[in-house]
C-alpha cells in the first residue's frame, strides 16, 4: 500500500480537479460574462513587443491602471519588465480611448460601460469613463491564453456594461482584525471581477478599528491595539479609488457598540464599566439615544470620519438592538414617555432620524441595515437588506433605495451555486415595476469574521464571490451553473496570481494539523468535508467560542465548498440517470475505494497530533460511507435488489454520517444515500 | 486511462515527496544543526498563553525580533494576534537574556553564540549579544511541532555558535533587477538559517541600480528605470540590520561597468557612446585608470555610497577585465610605459591601489574578487574567491583575509549535496595553520541573475542555500547528506511560510506553459528534469540570450534539483545493491510505467501551446528511457541476461537521452543506465 500511495502522491497536481478538463485556449474564461460577446476568427498574438497606448487625454488613474495591466499581463505571460511598454496611441497594439473626464472618484451610477474590439493586428478599447476602461482591461486580461504560436487573445467584439451600479463586498474587520495587506489583495480580487464597492465594517462589540484623533480612547481602549491609522485608511481609500472601487465605511450604532464604551462609557445606556467583548452574538450595550451628549459626540465623530472617507455614503449599521439597556434605564423610559415613543423600535427610529440629519449635515447619504427603515426618514437613505428581496421590495415601493445582502453571506458556507441563484430583483422583488426596480442598486457579498483569520479569509471570500460578482454584473439570463463552475475554477487561479491565497493557504494549514509534511491522507479527507453551515458552529460548539480562539482546526482549513464532493455527486447523478460511461462508473468505484481505505492510513497519524484527534471520527465515518457506497455499487452491478434490512441499515448509517463531527460535514453523504436508494430500486 | 489519471490527480498532495516520510514531531528539523544539542525527556507545551520576556536591558532590535518571533510562532501554530504576548521576564514562558550592549549594527566577528535551555515549564535563552539571541529564537521556532497534546518544543539543552563569522548570500540585482520585496523575503530566509551577510551586486554592464544624487545620470540613463532609490536602500539596510544581517554593496569596477558609461562616457577607456548592455558575458568597456577625472568621480561616488551603506566593507568587484579598451587606447598605453606598468593586470593593480586609498579614506575596508589580490595592497582588504580554496589559501598565507564563493554559485544548477561538500577550509585550504585558517572568514552563496526573474529566483536560491548555510554555521563534522536532504525539505516549507516562493511559483509557471489548468502530465515530466548545468544555457542557445528574453519556458520552471529523480536514483541503487524490498521494486516499476505512458497524454496538449512544443522531444525521450528501464527490470526479474546487442543499443539510447533537449536534462537517465548495466550482469 505504501508504494502505491507514494506512487499516487508523486503524480499529484496540487488541487483536486476531477472532471475539470477545460483547456484555456479552447474556451474563454470570462467572469463576469460580458453583456455582448461576439467571437471572430483568428487571434491577436501577445509577444514582448506588445504595447498599450492611451488616445486623447489620460487621467492619472487610467495611466496607473495601464501600468498595472502591463504588470498583470507580464505575470500571465512570464515576461519581464523590459517587455511590454506604454506607447503612443498611434503605435500601440492596444489603444484605449476614454470619452469623458471623471472627477477622480467613482460615483454611484457613473457610466462603467466599455467596448473592446480585437482584430488580428490590434485592439481598441473604448469607454465613456476611466472606470469603464479599467473593466475593459480586466476583460482583455481574462482573454489571454497560451496558444499554439504564442500568447494570444481571440479576435472578438465585446459590448459590456453592468446590470447593477452597486456591486459590493463587505469585510468585517471588527470581529477579527484584518491587516491592510489582506484588504488590498481582496481589492485586487474585486477589481478583477468588476466589483466596485468595498464596504468596510469598522466597529462592533469586539473592536473599534479606526484611529480617531478627536476621540483617541476609541482605538486606544477599544481595539486591543489592532486598528487602522488614518494614514492607512487614506492609503486604502486611494488604493481602492485607483481600482474603481468606492469605500463605504460602517460604524455600527446604536447597538453592536460595546467597543466604543470601553473608552467612552458615557455614550452607553447602562452604567458600565465596559470591556471589549470576546464572544459572539447580540449584546445588551447600546448608545443612549436620549442624551444630547451622544449626539454631540457623534456629530464630532461623524464629522471626522466623513472627511476621511470621501464616498457619498456613510453606513451607520443600525442592526440588532435588543433594547435591554433602554428598558432598564428609568431616564430613557421617561424620555420615551415624554416623546410618545412607544417601542424600542420607535426610540431607534428617533435616534436614526437625528443621526441622519448629522450625516446629511456632513454631506453624506445615510446607509443602514433593514432595521433603520422608518417612514420618517428621508428618501435618500439606502437600505442594505439582510432580510431578503421582499423587505427590499417593500422599501423600494415606499420610494427608498436599497441593495441586497441576504443570500450573499459568505460566512454561512453556502455553495457558489446557491449564491449565484439569488437575484436582487428575484423572488420578493420580482414584481417591482421598472421604475421601482431602479431603486435597487445591486448587492453586496458579506464576509462576517467570527471564524476567519488573515490566513483563511481569502478561502471564504474566493472564489465564491466571483460568482456573486457575475450575478451583479452580467445579464439576468446568465444562469448556467455548469459554465459558472468551470469558469470559477480558472478565475480562482488568476486571483491567486494577484496575491490572494484561497488555494495556497490550504496546504500549510493541513501540514500544521497533520504535524507532518505527509498530508496525502489528511487531504483526501479534507477535500470532501465542509464546515458546518449557517450559524451551527457557534451553537454546537462544546466551549463558547471567543475571538482569541485559534483558528487552526480542520473546520478552518476545509473549504466552504468541496469541489471533489460536488463532482462525485455529479457522477452519481449521471449513474442514476443512466447516463454514466463505464469510465464514470470506474471513477465512482475508485473514489469510494480511496475513501474507504483512507482511514487505515490516517488513524496512526492521529495519535501524534492533537489537531488530528478530533478528526478521527470523521475519517471513520467517511470510510463507512464509502463502504456503503461500494456495497450499493455491487448490487447495481449484479442487478440484484438488496434486502429491505440492508437498505434501512445503510440509510440510517448515511443519516448518522451526515451529522456534523468535529464541526464538519462529509459532503459525499447525500450522493451515497442516492446510491443506496438507486440500488434499492428507487428512482 | 482518463479515469485512473483523474483518480491519481485527486489524491494529490502538491509536491513530490517520494520516500519523504519523516514526521515532524518524531525528528527535529534544525538547520543549521547546532554545535551542541542535548535532547531531554518531555516537552514544553506551546499554547495561546505562551509569552516571551526579556530580562535586563532590551535593545529595540531585540524587541522587534521578539515581536517577529511571536508572529512567526503564531503562523506555525495558527494562533491569532490576541494570543502569545510579550510579558515581564518574571512571568514569561520563554525568557531571553542578553549580556552585552551592541551598537545596533552587526560587526564582523561579533559574538553570535547563544544557549537555549528548555524545560517542561519554560525556556531560557541566553546570549552575549542581541545577534546571538536572534539566532536562538530561530532555533526555538524550528523546534516547534504539532504534538499529541498540543504544539510543543522538546525539553533540550543547546549550546550553539557559528563556525564562520561571514555567512553570506550574494544577489545580482544588476543583470535582472529584483524589486525590494524580493530582497526582503530573501533576507527573511537568510535570518531563518542564520546567515548574516547580504552582498548586493548593484552594478554591471546590464544596469546601474542605485540612485546617486551626485551623479544622477548613473541611474537615469543606466538602469532602464529599474533602480533602488536611496530611501529604499536605507529601508533595506534597516530591514537587514534588524535581522542581524550586514549589507555589503558591490559596485563593480573597472570592468563590468558599461551601464555607468551610458551617462558618463568620460569615465571609459574608449570613446563611446555607450548603451546599456543587453547580452551576457565579458565586455570590453572599462574605466580609464589613467585619468584623474576617474578618481575624482569615484572619490565623490564612493563618498556618497559609503554614507548610504553603514557596513565596514565596500566591494569593488574587480573581476574580468579583458583589457581590450586599454590596449586600444594610445594615451593609456603611454601612461603604462611612463609608470612601468607592463601588463593590463599591472594597470588594474595600479587602479586598485588608488581605489583602496579612496575606500579607506571613507572609512571602509575594500573587498574584491580574486583578481584584486596584488602584494602592493594593504592587508585589511578582503578577497572573495570565485577561483577556489587554493586561491584563498594562497591569499591567507600572504596575510590577506578572504571568503569562499567558488563551489557556491547557485546559478550553475548543482545539487545541494555538491554545495554541501564544499568547505571553505577544505581542499586547497585544508593544510592552512590554525592562524592562517582564521583569515578565512567563511563564504557566500552567489545568485548571478542572467536567467532568473522575480518569479523564479527563490527556486534557484532556496532551499539549496539552507544547506550552504549549514556548511558555514555547523561544526565541520556535520556531513550526513541523507539527514541534510530530509531536513532541507522541511526547512523549505518553513521558508515558504516566511513569504518565499520556491515551491509555490512552480504551479502557475507550469499552468502558463501548459496553457491549461490541467498540469498533471506536464508536472510528471517537469518533476524529473533540470536546467542544463554550468554555463551551458548560454552556449547551446540557438539565439543569443538577452536580458529582455522572457523566462517562461520549462527550463525556467524546472527545479535546479529534481527530488523525484534523486529518490528514484536511490531506489535503483538499493536494487542494484541487493537491498531493495519488494515494495521498492514495485515503486521503481510504477515510476517507469508512469513515465513511459506520460508522453501519450502530453503529446496532444503540445499542439495547443507554443511553450509545450519544445518540450515534446523531452517527453518522448523520457518515455524511451522508461521503456528501457522496464525492459531492464524484466530481465532482472526473469534472471535472464540480455543480448550484447540489446545492451549496446540501450546504453546508446541512454547516452542520447542524457543530452540536453529544450535545454533541460532528464535526470533519471543515469539511473536507467545503471539498471541496464545491472541487467547486463555488471556490478
Amino acid at each position: 500500500m505504501k508504494s502505491i500511495l507514494i506512487f499516487l502522491i508523486i503524480v499529484s497536481a496540487f488541487e483536486p480537479l476531477l472532471a475539470q478538463s477545460s483547456v484555456i485556449g479552447e474556451k474563454f474564461q470570462l467572469m463576469p460574462i460580458p453583456a455582448v460577446f461576439q467571437l471572430g476568427t483568428g487571434r491577436l498574438l501577445i509577444d514582448p513587443s506588445f504595447s498599450i497606448g492611451i488616445s486623447g487625454r489620460a487621467d492619472p488613474i487610467l495611466l496607473r491602471a495601464a501600468e498595472r495591466f502591463l504588470a498583470d499581463l507580464r505575470w500571465k505571460t512570464g515576461m519581464l519588465p523590459l517587455d511590454m511598454k506604454m506607447a503612443d496611441a498611434g503605435n500601440a497594439v492596444l489603444v484605449v480611448h476614454v470619452d469623458h473626464e471623471t472627477n477622480g472618484l467613482l460615483q454611484l451610477g457613473e457610466d462603467e460601460s466599455y467596448s473592446l474590439n480585437i482584430t488580428m493586428t490590434g485592439a481598441q478599447l473604448s469607454a465613456a469613463t476611466t472606470w469603464g476602461a479599467m473593466h475593459g482591461l480586466q476583460t482583455f486580461l481574462q482573454l489571454v491564453t497560451t496558444g499554439p504560436d504564442g500568447f494570444q487573445v481571440p479576435v472578438a467584439t465585446i459590448q459590456d456594461s453592468p446590470r447593477f451600479p452597486w456591486r459590493g463586498l463587505m469585510i468585517d474587520a471588527a470581529r477579527h482584525f484584518m491587516p491592510i495587506e489582506v484588504l488590498k489583495r481582496n481589492l485586487d480580487g474585486m477589481a478583477a471581477v468588476k466589483m466596485n464597492v468595498f464596504h468596510w465594517h469598522l466597529s462592533d462589540n469586539q473592536g473599534f478599528r479606526v484611529e480617531s484623533k478627536k476621540f483617541p480612547k476609541l482605538q486606544e481602549l477599544g481595539s486591543d491595539g489592532f486598528f487602522y491609522t488614518q494614514d492607512e485608511v487614506r492609503e486604502l481609500v486611494a488604493y481602492a479609488r485607483d481600482r474603481g472601487i468606492r469605500v463605504v465605511p460602517e460604524f455600527d450604532m446604536p447597538g453592536h457598540s460595546t467597543a466604543w464604551f470601553v473608552g467612552y462609557p458615557e455614550l452607553a445606556s447602562g452604567p458600565g464599566p465596559y470591556a471589549i467583548e470576546r464572544k459572539w452574538g447580540v449584546f445588551d450595550p447600546a448608545m443612549d439615544p436620549t442624551s444630547g451628549r451622544t449626539y454631540k459626540f457623534l456629530d464630532a465623530f461623524i464629522g471626522e470620519m466623513t472627511k476621511l472617507f470621501p464616498d457619498k455614503f456613510f453606513h451607520i449599521g443600525g442592526d440588532e438592538v435588543n433594547g435591554k439597556q433602554w428598558d432598564a434605564n428609568p431616564k430613557i423610559q421617561s424620555f420615551m414617555r415624554t416623546h410618545g415613543l412607544k417601542t424600542d423600535a420607535d426610540l431607534q427610529g428617533y435616534f436614526n432620524t437625528r443621526i441622519q440629519k448629522i450625516v446629511a449635515k456632513h454631506g453624506k447619504a445615510m446607509e443602514g441595515w433593514d432595521e433603520i427603515l422608518r417612514p420618517d426618514l428621508p428618501k435618500d437613505i439606502v437600505i442594505q437588506s439582510w432580510r431578503g428581496q421582499a423587505s427590499l421590495a417593500e422599501a423600494a415601493k415606499q420610494g427608498y433605495r436599497g441593495l441586497l445582502s441576504s443570500g450573499y453571506y459568505l460566512d454561512l458556507g453556502q455553495p457558489a451555486s446557491q449564491h449565484y441563484a439569488v437575484d436582487p430583483l428575484g423572488d420578493g422583488a420580482a414584481d417591482l415595476s421598472a421604475e421601482q426596480a431602479k431603486q435597487i442598486f445591486g448587492g453586496e457579498a458579506c464576509m462576517w469574521s467570527e471564524y476567519v483569520s488573515p490566513e483563511n479569509i481569502d478561502s471564504r471570500i474566493w472564489p465564491r464571490t466571483a460568482a456573486i460578482a457575475e450575478r451583479f454584473w452580467s445579464p439576468q439570463s446568465t444562469r448556467d451553473v455548469k459554465s459558472m463552475y468551470e469558469r470559477l475554477a480558472e478565475v480562482s487561479r488568476d486571483l491567486e496570481g494577484l496575491g490572494l491565497t484561497q488555494n495556497s493557504s490550504y496546504f500549510p494549514m493541513l501540514r500544521r494539523i497533520a504535524g507532518s509534511d505527509d498530508i496525502a491522507t489528511l487531504k483526501i479527507l479534507a477535500d470532501v468535508v465542509e464546515p458546518v453551515k449557517g450559524y451551527a458552529r457557534g451553537s454546537i460548539s462544546p466551549v463558547e467560542p471567543t475571538n482569541a480562539m485559534p483558528l487552526n482546526r480542520l473546520i478552518d482549513a476545509a473549504r466552504p465548498e468541496s469541489e471533489v464532493a460536488r463532482n462525485f455527486s455529479d457522477l452519481v447523478n449521471s449513474l442514476n440517470a443512466g447516463r454514466a460511461t463505464p469510465g464514470d462508473k470506474e471513477e465512482i468505484r475508485s473514489f469510494l475505494m480511496l475513501w474507504r481505505d483512507n482511514d487505515d492510513n490516517l488513524r496512526p497519524l492521529a495519535t501524534k497530533s492533537f489537531l488530528l484527534k478530533e478528526v478521527a471520527p470523521v475519517s471513520q465515518a467517511l470510510s463507512e460511507l464509502a463502504e456503503t457506497g461500494l456495497q450499493a455499487l455491487d448490487y447495481l452491478d449484479r442487478g440484484e435488489l438488496p434486502s429491505d434490512e440492508w437498505r434501512t441499515q445503510q440509510l440510517a448509517l448515511v443519516e448518522q454520517d451526515s451529522q456534523a463531527k468535529a464541526q464538519v460535514l462529509i459532503m459525499i453523504a447525500p450522493a451515497v444515500g442516492r446510491l443506496v436508494a438507486a440500488a434499492s430500486g428507487e428512482k
